[in-house]
Order: structure tokens, then sequence, then C-alpha cells
């Protein structure tokens, strides 16, 4: 009998496009989604397939995802909160809930469950800040969210399961994805522009000063990264940085969005400061060495790949539109 | 009105030698714990001083400590699951409650009571395997134990939490701390072997090879320096290593234990393996120039304090069985 692998949150933007490649690839895939940022409609055409099933299913209830293992042999850990954005007022376990205890259930349910390997989506906000130099693996990581602290806690735990149980485990923590699908699932500051533009054509607010620099990677790439890495990572822990060497401002985003667009004389108004938000890490560049190594490295900078996220999501717009 | 101190863990072995000092020296102290592993002896005497109160209570009740925390501005966090060892068949959920959950618990608490200051008693067990370096603080933590990992979690949490609302927090990560009262809350080798050579005073069976290797620190030293350190540092989020520059072996304990019990002709068994229980870290050695740098310094060696702390557990018997 094929083994199964099975990924959580395999309905959002990155989960959704991993599952097309392993599907397209003959795997045997269980998506595992609770629909709560994810969309059906991003693995519609999956589910006609053979090797595709959904189960909707929260890793908070820790029968469900019990149930679901039986008989997989890798998880893609990819479900997590979507929205990395702390705003005074919210509630302040809605990240420890859905990224470190939704986490634990996981790796609780695959150690009883005997599950052999776990590919977990973290991220580069577990970093915090740093001083401008690309960000090795190894830095010390203090993170300044509750998005990357509970990502941390995460990554911890997957330590401590690993070394316990004796999975094989690879961690990779992300560049900000950018694709087609991240309008519908969770804040990406692209969509945020496009949004606030189809509003009002004459003016974007931007958070922070504009000036906050970061990584973008296509989710398609991020996809392909990870499972290179996974194939030829021969070590039962390993941990990788995954996006390009390159980083783009807010302002260059939103002066592209304004020109792909076809705008003119947009007034951008900026709410200032350093960071967008509260936990915004306002600049990082990843050191992405060790994955470039293994033999893999991203096609597009940080800017081509946003400019492809813009162009591919104002076409789903106007497909929608003429539709 | 002078604001109060509050020590969670503090009728533990590291939390009432801390509450000692803290009423001698003037403090208004409330003892905050649940008495699973803590005892009320440890600070009976102390619950006879007008500016000492005790509050039973459990961190994993998120009103107790709302409660609690009126009036309070420093908080001195120590509670924690107090048995680093994980036995197969245990519940993998045991740190995650006592340490990362009851730590968001404490930390949401603080944010709604505006709580100025944070101390946390974290662990050199978030480090993982080291290649027998003394260990920075900036070393890539990968935790090989759920207690590790989830105080690593705690700490990311704290990161966060300082970030987003702002008060001063203080991480120390403990090398072993030993004392006279080590014996009576959570399992310390020393205590072990006393135990097992009161049973049977002909053999000691040690876990592990004998040769894991590990930095000792008197309870009262590490209650010195966290209070030094809070004091001196300046650091809106500070964290140091606490311990001294050497190490000593399990055998070498055993030795102690065995010639200060005045036994002969002891046989040691050993289990075998590096470690000596799943999660161990077989040897370890902080890098405590920060601390020192900063002004502090371990009085006693680490097989000094191991001494003392035999000493302290031997007497402490003998009261016993004379009273």
């Amino acid at each position: 009998m094929t083994k199964s692998v099975l990924i959580t949150g395999g309905a959002g933007c990155i989960g959704s496009d991993l599952a097309q490649v392993l599907v397209d690839r003959g795997d045997d895939v269980i998506i595992f989604d609770n629909l709560s940022s994810g969309k059906l409609e991003h693995i519609e055409s999956l589910l006609d397939r053979p090797n595709c099933r959904f189960i909707q299913g929260d890793l908070l209830e820790r029968t469900a995802i019990q149930h679901a293992l039986r008989g997989v042999c890798t998880v893609y850990h990819l479900a997590a909160n979507p929205d990395v954005r702390f705003v005074p007022g919210d509630a302040t376990d809605k990240d420890l809930q859905q990224n470190t205890i939704a986490t634990y259930h996981l790796l609780d349910a695959m150690q009883l469950g005997g599950v052999e390997q776990l590919v977990f989506a973290s991220t580069s906000a577990i970093y915090g800040l740093s001083d401008g130099r690309p960000i090795p693996e190894a830095y010390h990581a203090k993170p300044i969210s509750l998005y990357g602290a509970t990502k941390l806690g995460c990554e911890a735990l997957i330590c401590a399961f690993q070394n316990l149980f004796g999975f094989k485990a690879s961690i990779f923590r992300f560049a900000n994805i950018v694709g087609r699908k991240t309008r519908k699932t969770g804040r990406t500051v692209i969509s945020d522009f496009i949004a606030k533009l189809e509003g009002n054509p004459r003016r974007l607010d931007i958070l922070g000063d504009g000036k906050q620099a970061k990584s973008y990677l296509l989710s398609s790439e991020c996809v392909a990264g990870m499972l290179f890495a996974v194939e030829h990572s021969q070590s039962a822990l390993s941990i990788f940085n995954l996006g390009c060497d390159d980083q783009v401002t807010v302002d260059a985003i939103a002066k592209k969005v304004v020109a792909r667009m076809g705008l003119h004389n947009v007034d951008f108004v900026y709410s200032g400061g350093e960071g967008g938000w509260l936990g915004d890490v306002p600049q990082f560049l990843l050191d992405v060495t060790a994955v470039n190594r293994l033999g893999w490295r991203a096609i597009h900078t940080s800017s081509q790949a946003v400019e492809i996220a813009i162009d591919a999501i104002l076409g789903d717009r106007k497909q929608r539109v003429c539709s």
C-alpha cells in the first residue's frame, strides 16, 4: 500500500501549490485544512484526482489530526495563523493556539501514529531585529512579534520531538511568500495595496515609512525549494532559510503596484515609524547560503517575484471582473 | 504605597531562597505557588514577616494570576515543571502546559495589569547539544528535551511581549542549580544518589555512562547573580547565562556522595549510553562572560557547589533523623 502524505493548511496559498506538485508527481495526498483562511477553490481541481482527498479538520482538535494521520508517512505542516500582524486589542493567544499548540497536537499525533517525517513551514519572523547583514540560520533569534515567537516555539518543540521520537524533520524559515493566491489567504503588502487602490485610486496609505525592506519569494519557488531540500538533505534535523538574496522596499512595491494598475498621480501617505505595525521587522535579508550549497537557488529576485505576484493577482481580478 | 514583587514558584528551591533575600531587604513580597512541587516548609519562616504573603495559585488558571498581580511592579517567574526528565509513556504536554502555556498566562496577565518588569528563570537545556566549547547566549539553540523546548518557547514569548508591551525583561539561563532544598523539589543527581544509597549502601545505579559533565551552581548564588544582573543591566531585554565556568562529571559526583556518606566499596552500575535519560544533554559548559563582564562571578566552582549541596542535604537528613 502506498503511504500517504498529509498537508496541514493544504487549502492555503502555499499549501495548495504544494498539493498540486505532490498530486502531479503521484503522491497519495491528504489535504487537511480547517478552511479558516484556506479556500476550497484553491484545491477544487485537485479533488477530482484519484490520489487526492480533503479532510476539513482543525489541529486544535486532537482526535481530528490523530485520525487523519493513519497510514501517513510524511506531514507537510503549513497550517498557522496566517495574519502575522498584531493589533492592540487583539487576543494575544491567537498565535499561541494556532501555531504552537496546534503544532504540539500534530507532533504528539505523529509520535503516537509513528509518522516518519515532518516538513515545517517556519518564518523569518522568528529572528526579530537584525543588523542589516544577511541572517544565517544560527542567528540568535529574538522574535518581536507573537507570530514569530510562537513559530520559534514550534521549532523548539519539533527539535525535541525529533530527538525523542526519532523521525526526520526539516524546518524552513520562509521569506515573505507571494503569489496569485495570497490575495485570499491572509494579508500581504501587495494585496493590501491593490485593495486600497481599488477603493481609492488617488491615495495609498502606507504603513510605516515605506523604507521597510524585505525578501520576497514566489509560492511556487517556495514549494520547489522545500521539496528540493527535503530530498537532498541527509540530516535527521535540518533548518534552512528559504528565500532569495535580495530585498525590495515597501515604497518600491507601492510604485510597482501603481504602475501595473495603470494609475498616475497617486498620493503616498505614510503612517510613519520604522515598522508597519507592532511587531513588524522593518528590514531583513536571509542568508540563504545553506540551501544554495545544497543545490537550490531561487530563480527570481525579490523584485521580480513581487512583479509576478502583482500581475497574477491583477490578472485574476480581471478574470473575475470579466466572467 | 510600596509596590509588591511577586515570585511564581516562590515555595520552590530557588524561589524560596529568592523570597528570603527579597523579604530581608524589605521588598513587599508575594509568594505565588501551586505547591505541586514547592513546599510550605520552605517559606514557613517568611510567612510571619509583615512584608511577605503567600497565595496558593496555579498559573494555568488565568484569573488566579490576574488577581495576584494587582499592585505588583516586578515578577520573578520561577514556576515550571521541575522535572526535566522525559520517560517514555509520560504525557508529552506536561512541559508545554507548565512552562509555555503557564508563562503565556503570566505574560498576558502582566500586560493587562501593567506590570513593569519580568525576571525569568530559563535553562541551559534550551541549547541542546554543543561541541564542548563554552556556549554563549547567541548559540543556535536546538533543544533536545521537551523541558528545554518549552522553556525556549517561553523565552520567545517573553521577547515578543517585551517588544509589544514595553516592560523590562531579564532572562537567565541557569546551569544545574543545587542546594539543601533540591532534595524536596524535583529530581537532581545529588538527591537521587543519596536516596539510592540510603536504600542500598553497597550499590549505586548511575544513569548513562557516568561521563556526563555539567555545570552546577548553588541556589543562593543563582539568586545573588540574578539580582545583581537585574540591578546592573540597562537593557530592556537582557539574556544571561548564569553559572560558573567549570564542569563536574556524574562519576565525580557519585564519588563525592559516597565519600560524604562515609560509605566504602560501593558498586557503580551504569545504565550505559551518553545521556542519562531521553533528552538529557550529556555535557555542557556555559559561557558566562556576559554576566562576568557586568560584574558578577560565581564564588564556588561546580565541584565545590556540589560538595556544599551534598553536605547540606546530608546535614538536613541527620537533623531529621535526630529530631
